[in-house]
C-alpha cells in the first residue's frame, strides 16, 4: 500500500510555554499529511472536491499516542498510509518520527462526505468511489 | 466527581471550507476545558506550575469520536471530568454537546510532568500530588 | 458609535515558549471581536451571509501595535468599534486592555465582499448595505 | 541585504468557510519566515536563544496589506528581508507572492528581548548584538 513521507519543521508558534509542541498542532500536521497522501496517490483534494462533488472526509474517530515530545526547530518525518478501506470510510495510519524514534502515532477514521442540506451539519456519508481506492492499489 | 461545564462559541476562524469546525480546533477547545476543570477544583494551572514545580500535563493518549459536525456561530457546551486517576497520569473525559446531542466525546490521558534536562524533550513524569487528587474528591 | 466589550481568557495553547501570547493569536481574537461587534449591532454574521448574500468581510489592511505582553491565564478586555465607514469597506478599531493598560491596539480595514467566480480568489467587493450602517448608528 | 525565499503550501485547515486563507494564518506564515530568514543568515533561533540569552524578538508593530486572496492547495512564495536595523529593534519586510502577483505585503517591527522578571510580561528590550547585524551584512 502506498506510503507517503513528509518532513515537517516544528515552528516557534507551534510550541507552548513548556517549550514543546502544543499537541493539537500535531493533529493539524497529520490532517495535512492525509491530504498529501491522497495527492501522492494522484488525488489532489481540490480536484476530488470537484470531480466527486465531495465535501471532504471529516474525522469521525481519532486515536493518537504521544510518545516523545518535540521541540522548536526539530525536523520530524511523518509516514502516512491508508491502513483500511471500509464502504464509506477509511483509516489513515500516521507515524511521526523524530530521528529513528516513533514520537507520535495516530489512526484517523474518516468518512467520505457529500453536501446534504437535510443532514445535521449539512453533510452526509457516501461510499468511497472505486476509482479512489484503485489509485491507492495502483500506487 | 467534579464536573465542569463551559459554553464555547464556534468562531468563523475555527471553521474550514466545508463550513464546519476544523476538527483540530475541537482538540484545542478540550485542552482549554481541562485547564478550566482544574481551575474549578481550586487548582489554577499558573499556580500549579509554581507550587508543584510542574511543567504541565502533556497528552500521552487521546481518543476522540466526532459524531455531529458543528457550524459557525453554534454555541456548544463541554462537560469535563477526571474519569480516572493513576499514579503519574490521569484521564479526562469530555462530552461536547450541541443542544441535547453529543457531538464530540474524548478521553485524554495526561502525564503529570516536571522539567528534567536529561530526559528526551526535557520533561519527565512524576506522581500526581495527593493534594491535587484531594481537591477533586472534595469538590 | 456602538462599542462592544468582550473579555478573553488567555489560554495555554495561545502562548509561545517565551510564555507570552503568540502574537498571531491576538489577530484571531480581534477577528472574532469584529464578528461579535456586528452581532451586538443586531447583525449576526451567519444571518448576514444569507440576507446579503455576502461572502464575508476579508481584511485588506491591518495595523497593529503590541505594547504590553500578556501571559497565560490573564483575562483581557477588548473594546471594538467601527471607526470609519467607506463605500465598500470599513475600519474596525480594537483596543485590548490588560487591567487599565492598553496592551494591543489595531485598525482593521475590511471589504464587504460577495462571491464572484470571475474574480481572483472568487470574491469581489460590493457597497456596504445602508441597512448595515444604519444598525450601527441606531445602536 | 540578504533576502530569503520560502514556498508555502496553503493547507485546508488554514482556510475559512469562504474558501480563502483565514488571514491570521498569513501572520503565522510570516512569523515563521522571519525565523527562517535568520536561519539563512546563519542564526538559527534556537541557537540565538542560548548564545545571546535572548527570549525572542516579540512583535511591537505590524502593518499588513492583503491584496489577493489565496485558496486551498495554492503554493505561495514568501520573500523576506530585514529592511531596517534600529538600536534594539528591526523591521522585517515580507512579500507573499501568488505566481507573479503580490498577494500579501507586511512590515514587522520586532524588539530584541531578554528575560527580566521586573518588567511587565517578564521581558525587556536590549540592543541587537553587533554580531547579528554583521551576519546579515556578510550574507
Amino acid at each position: 500500500m502506498l506510503t507517503n513521507r513528509r518532513t515537517i519543521r516544528i515552528e516557534w508558534g507551534d510550541c507552548d510555554p513548556a517549550g514543546i509542541v502544543y499537541f493539537p498542532r500535531y493533529i493539524e500536521y497529520l490532517d495535512a499529511c492525509t491530504v498529501h497522501l491522497f495527492e501522492a496517490a494522484g488525488l489532489p483534494k481540490q480536484a476530488m472536491l470537484k470531480q466527486f462533488e465531495m465535501a471532504g472526509f471529516p474525522m469521525v474517530d481519532l486515536k493518537a499516542r504521544f510518545l516523545i515530545p518535540s521541540r522548536f526547530t526539530d525536523d520530524v518525518v511523518v509516514e502516512s498510509t491508508v491502513s483500511e478501506w471500509k464502504r464509506s470510510s477509511f483509516v489513515v495510519h500516521h507515524r511521526l518520527l523524530r530521528g529513528e524514534d516513533l514520537a507520535v502515532e495516530a489512526f484517523e477514521t474518516r468518512v467520505w462526505s457529500v453536501y446534504d442540506a437535510a443532514s445535521p451539519g449539512g453533510l452526509k456519508s457516501c461510499p468511497v468511489p472505486d476509482e479512489v481506492k484503485a489509485r491507492f492499489n495502483q500506487a
